[in-house]
């Protein structure tokens, strides 16, 4: 048995989604079964994988650790595309004011919203920050995620958005599970720039923004492109901005009114698009045929009381959907795989192959990682999931439990139970 | 330090629960919340509670274990009073199809339904249903579940009713969790008795419940009273002989259509009225007048795309409502505690103080043990719960998470993470 070899045998099952990435002309519901299926491993990466006769065929098992997946489902880690783990502060208070119905405007004069947790993590320690980003990367992680984007945003100012990107900077490198770190220091507009929107986005462009590129703290961009937030046009600004410096865009767009956000993604070749609740059915025709991946967040509709966006809708139009949590400490405070997979399925009518496919290779697309990660494929790393049942058809069946056994992050083994 | 001695000190906040049970002029909301309060354990029993400071002023600590739950919420365990967790195969095929829109009746004839579960329980092993039981309470358990009602009606027949109910009352001797056990051979018409309900209720009555009743294997006998299942007659008839045996009704009640089921559960005091996801206006004004609890299943309504029982307007009514999963294999695989009081909170707009009283003294009394457990007050069974935050409003906040971190159980610790 040699150090950084695994071999995993006899899964009743493997769902490689392999090769979809997020292009048209492949069905997201193609998911490329293997029954009783085998994957080998070495130094973090897959090397083979396929009919368990097959794969044994071609190696020395006694080189190899084995697992033994026998009335299991092998499955990619899940990559949770859209998240903002990193803050300071919890709003239990606001939401228990929003579940007896007080309007978002009498929450956001008692202090509530973004700005509250702005404060909070202004005034956190970066131990504190680090600490408890380790702690929702371990619960993550017990639910299958093996990849993690994370969004500045509460800092709005130079300090404390830099803090927020070097803590998932060292989480990144510390914890088993990877941060893909989205820089949005558009994420609202702080006190101190209050009515003078397209001044703080000169801030962010001339000040932040070259900072973060300098120290090489975020791969992406992402702006809160929405009706009295920032504007299509300050949301190009920034963002074209952020592509000068090398960094991937990624908006906000159309969550509570179709601002154009989705015709600007595709406009600038965007990552992705995000939220898209009320996006227009020409929004829909133009990410379908772009590159942009729609990124759906059905935790935050339910958290809300709100209609989920049109993730049937988008799959037959053509887009590659993904879906992700947009765990935050205020609309959604929830990162729970198992709740989003419900959604998924049971209330915006994608089906279980659907919904696994946009939480593994389309999920790897929307952070800008399709060529490494998202699918069990030989050359990939070896990021998969061992569930404790014979089918991936039991993530929606079990609904809202984490069924997820076994986790392999780079091929080290991870149990959750 | 003597042995079976606990001490819980500096708890931020205790949720007591003390004194609602089921009964009127008892507000749901009035949670007799203590702050830095600790809570003296003896023999499995709770001997003290109150703030810190008094607590200690009162024994000895270098007697007790001590647990130090600063910065956490201390509650209750959960009661969970309406399960079907004892059953041989699963359904996930037919939930896809569900999924995909076809009918009950297509299903049916696929060998769908309670029928399919009926023929896995009957070819399964005692053994087998032991071990599956089992491993589902610790499930229940790690999400703060100390006592699970649990229910026969996948044998439709003697010899697998009596199996079934055998399995809880070992399951209840050598699991932690304690097991409520019900029979329900009144669930469904088997083949056997196809067309002739009132046939197999007289075999029932003549033939099963004599045989329960000599074994003391169940407390509790309930009948899914439904139009097009058992009549209110019928299930009269069945509740009538089973209380001449000694045990308390429960009822199946208006899930499908308004059918009379609360009328019938208030005229024979039974325990609890469950689902009355279709009850009229005239029924919740029965309830609030009567001794039976309302036991609402959102779960299952979420699970199938249905509207939720009018929580909210039968506690305005005066009722005491229990919250419970209804884990089977069929309509709502599901034992999800955080998903359920997020729907109540978010969906039936409870608060989230009436969700921990649905959840424990009115779980309790819904499973006639409100005398024993479901509230932290001197003299009842140490089954309470450590949560990961200061307060149980956590509770929907963080939304579909497990937040329990520690299990206490007849005063034994337990932890989650």
């Amino acid at each position: 048995m040699e150090a950084g070899k695994l071999l995993i045998r006899n899964a009743s099952q493997i769902a490689t989604c392999s090769g979809f990435a997020a292009k048209k002309g492949k069905a997201m519901s193609d998911m490329g079964i293997i029954e009783d299926g085998a994957v080998a491993v070495s130094d973090g990466r897959i090397i083979r994988v396929g009919a368990t006769q097959d794969v044994l065929s071609c190696l020395n098992e006694e080189e190899y650790t084995v697992l033994d997946a026998r009335g299991k489902a092998l499955l990619p880690g899940f990559v949770d595309s859209h998240t903002h783990f990193v803050f300071g502060g919890y709003r239990e208070e606001e939401f228990a004011w929003r579940l007896r119905g007080d309007s978002y405007m009498s929450i956001m004069e008692r202090g509530g919203g973004i700005v509250n947790t702005m404060q909070a993590t202004r005034e956190s320690a970066y131990s504190d920050l680090y600490k408890s980003g380790y702690a929702r990367l371990t619960d993550m992680m017990k639910m299958g995620v093996t990849t993690v984007e994370g969004k500045s945003g509460y800092g709005l100012d130079l300090e404390t958005e830099l803090t927020q990107l070097r803590v998932m900077k060292e989480l990144n490198e510390k914890h088993p599970v990877d941060v893909v770190a989205t820089f949005l220091g558009a994420h609202a507009i702080p006190p101190e720039y209050k009515g003078r929107a397209d001044d703080y986005i000169g801030y962010i462009i001339e000040t932040v923004l070259p900072a973060v590129a300098k120290e090489k703290l975020a791969g992406f961009c992402d702006v809160f492109c929405e009706k009295g937030v920032f504007s299509v046009e300050q949301s190009r600004r920034l963002l074209r901005a952020a592509q000068a410096l090398g960094m991937k865009p990624k908006l906000h767009a159309d969550e509570m009114a179709a601002s154009g956000g989705a015709a600007l993604a595709v406009e600038l070749n965007a990552v992705s698009a995000d939220h898209l609740l009320q996006v227009s059915t020409e929004g829909i025709g133009l990410l379908a045929g772009s590159n942009t991946v729609a990124t759906l967040l059905p935790l935050t509709a339910f958290s809300l009381r709100e209609d989920y966006a049109r993730g049937r809708d988008m799959i037959d139009a053509g887009c590659a959907v993904a879906l992700a949590t947009d765990l935050n400490p205020g609309s959604c405070f929830s990162g729970s795989i198992p709740l989003l997979i419900a959604l998924a399925c049971i209330y915006m009518k994608l089906t279980p192959e659907e919904a696994v496919t946009a939480l593994t290779i389309n999920g790897a697309a929307s952070a800008g990682r399709a060529d490494t990660i998202g699918s069990i494929d030989a050359g990939k790393e070896a990021d998969m999931i061992v569930l404790r049942y014979p089918s991936y058809t039991y993530l929606p069946y079990h609904t809202g439990m984490n069924i997820v056994e076994t986790i392999i992050k780079k091929g080290k083994i991870y149990r959750s139970y």
